[in-house]
């Protein structure tokens, strides 16, 4: 069981409720997940700009915890500005910190996501900063109290999967709050490796909502995310160069 | 489903049984794995060498189908002589030809595979030859008639996982027999990538039998050939060098 | 040819002069490399701690320019304090940043490399900060004034080389002053990697001092930065998946 | 130095001649490589089909020792009437063996190469037989008496590198006559790689020809190569998992 601030989560998966070619399908993925975290840019939602559909309409959210993101901001203020919204809207106390530095490669702004983070956390949310795979800034994130950080396997909506297990194996090994890793899953075999590097739990969006199959990808990510932490906690087997027979017939009777 | 020969598997996991600290533990983790299909070196049973322990000695074969190999033989002569021995014992019609051609690595020997493979369909067996990911000799042994073929992810016993997906690839896409990708792999991630890159089946032993928790680690493996198999069925997306939001804000009213 | 503020370097290579096994070691694999530049900690010097041995005694430095670095430096005010005993021994007007954040990776400081970077630009040095691969933070000191970045390909000495090919790829295309890839690099083929990627030039130090022959490692490296250069101006390949005959066979005579 | 059979090369390079723009383009890129030893199809020659072109007709080959392949060969037969032609051409006593057995990988026929090889080294050849990097085959290839093996980095024309360094590594160890690794390179770095691994050459041709300017790549792969070698030569660092500071500062005086 994964616990953030208060609340604990049966499931390690977050489901993002972005690009689903409809609200049945959305519906339906989220429910093959098993996830108990759905998470939205709270700019897309109606609360917000009432010309857009209601994205959550086909769906009964009493079963779910709410984890809006601040997608759109490119400054700290547009991060404040567009949590609020979403608390005053009552839908939530939970925020991911989304302060986009770049527009090619969606990657956060380091010093306005701190910035965003700290004023955040002032305003009592319960803080989940999206970042790069930055060893320091992870940690730098930590210190400010927040209650999460979710860094970046890589760049927004690539399917790259985890470039960098070095640094992800570095920040897990300093954290001393759950690690999230977010953004960039492209595949069942990403999310377990995610876990099995000792992440607390995965976010993904595109994987599910632009597979041919969103459904059976739900249900992919689901076991893949159950697959990993048990393979984390089983501790696997040390990489060798030279080979290891499992069954050694060594000594044995000749033929 | 996965068929092979005349059989009928339900799960796509093959479990080796060599190595296990004890046969109670050999026991839960194939339980754990849900398995159909249990592998072991004809050489290792005491059928063979009645000095050695029967390694089934804890549990009840009714409900697997058994797969033994001809482990320790390099020669075609010596794998079909072991082959026989089991069939004599009423321990199987399947057998995985592997005939070792290099004591480092455990790599197969691609001259003697294929003759071993030619001898033991005349014998009237159901053949897997377990063979290097060498894309043309896989093609070359399914020309000889063979019910699966079994390519490495990488050495036996290394827990390298998928080194060369590409061969794999190939491999699979020019395959008319069902494709299970056998050694090398150390973790969940590398049985559900293989499963990713359309793998008919896994079949793996070290990765289990010398984790840290086996039982964990077999429960690990069933959720990711899973994983791995929704998520060849789903299609993953396709993967880019820049960014794509899952939930783009372009468009949107201004904060 | 390399232009760094004022300055013109006909190698792209720079050396680091730590760790060699002596200061005639240390002078031949300078020269064997054809490096322009040289770097050094500064409170490895004399200058600084004069119970230190003059790391530069059997070297001519007049063919040189010299990059001192703030190594040892956990905050801002340590960097400027070290440049500034540097600038006063008149060892430099180029002041490499480095403000270590964690002692485990000995990766870089993200707020503290940007304070540093924002005060010895004010006190006119010409400034190079060694940053993590973070894509926004290597734009976020560029629009500080910044002469050239120094993304790490990964943590000092670890001999990883290049990780993430794709955040050196974004801040190279992103880049409007030279990018010299720092640490991690671990033999010639990783300082090609950096310079087909498009960086400007490489630093590495460990590399060299630390092969089994310092001497030849150092040419080697030389030709690796320059065939990495040339390959960059030469345009590779597109990668494919499948084949392509160097010499087509097709519609030619039958044998 | 390189020695194959009774022939020493001073470069370590060779150099296919397929494909380039023109007869001067790849007369010049040849310059430029320093290679010693030029490769082409049988196939392509006037002397084969007198419709081609001449591809040498504005070079002077005296300098050159020359490799002709077999390509557009899929059986061993094949393959030995085109070497014949090109001995009785008096174009070589050297063989490259490339007896093809898959037209959308162009990956080698593994039992075809070995009966080629064996009728060619009847034939009193100096046979290099084009393999995979099945490092068990390269043995067996090896046991039959050639003067050369070389297996491919990924297939021909792909670019791909070097996908299976293992594989490769278990090949050189093994190795009782010299390693051209042959096919996949794309850019420096690939070649680079392959000889820090300890090939004793790289034959490469689409890398160069295909590159945006042939010239440039060609003298970047003669230094990638160098590099390379030297590399080798020197014996790198370790990799390792945690930093290691190139300038301790440990136990220094305080700031």
């Amino acid at each position: 069981m994964l616990n953030i601030g208060p609340y604990t989560f049966q499931s390690r998966l977050f489901l993002g409720t972005g690009k689903y070619a409809s609200g049945e399908v959305q519906k339906q993925a989220v429910e093959a997940s098993e996830t108990g975290v759905l998470t939205f840019a709270v700019r897309r939602m109606n609360i917000f700009d009432d010309s857009q559909p209601d994205p959550f309409e086909s769906m009964d959210l009493s079963g779910f915890k709410l984890l809006p993101n601040t997608a759109g901001a490119k400054t700290a203020e547009e991060a404040v500005r567009i949590a609020k919204m979403a608390q005053a809207a009552n839908m939530c106390d939970m925020i991911k910190v989304e302060v986009i530095g770049c527009d090619k490669t969606l990657l956060p702004d380091p010093i306005e996501t701190i910035k965003a983070t700290e004023m955040l956390l002032d305003e009592g949310f319960i803080v989940l900063p999206y970042t790069s795979d930055d060893v320091v800034l992870a940690r730098r994130l930590q210190e400010l109290g927040i209650h999460a950080v979710m860094p970046g396997a890589s760049p927004i909506g690539t399917g790259l999967g985890i470039i960098n297990p070095y640094n992800l194996s570095h920040i897990i090994e300093q954290a001393e709050v759950p690690v999230i890793v977010d953004a960039g899953i492209g595949s069942p075999k990403d999310a377990s490796y995610a876990m099995e590097l000792g992440a607390d739990g995965v976010l993904l969006n595109t994987a599910v909502s632009g597979a041919g199959d969103p459904l059976k990808m739900a249900e992919a990510m689901k076991y893949a995310v159950e697959a990993g932490r048990l393979g984390f906690e089983a501790e696997r087997i040390e990489k060798k160069m030279y080979a290891q027979a499992s069954s050694p017939v060594e000594g044995m009777s000749k033929l």
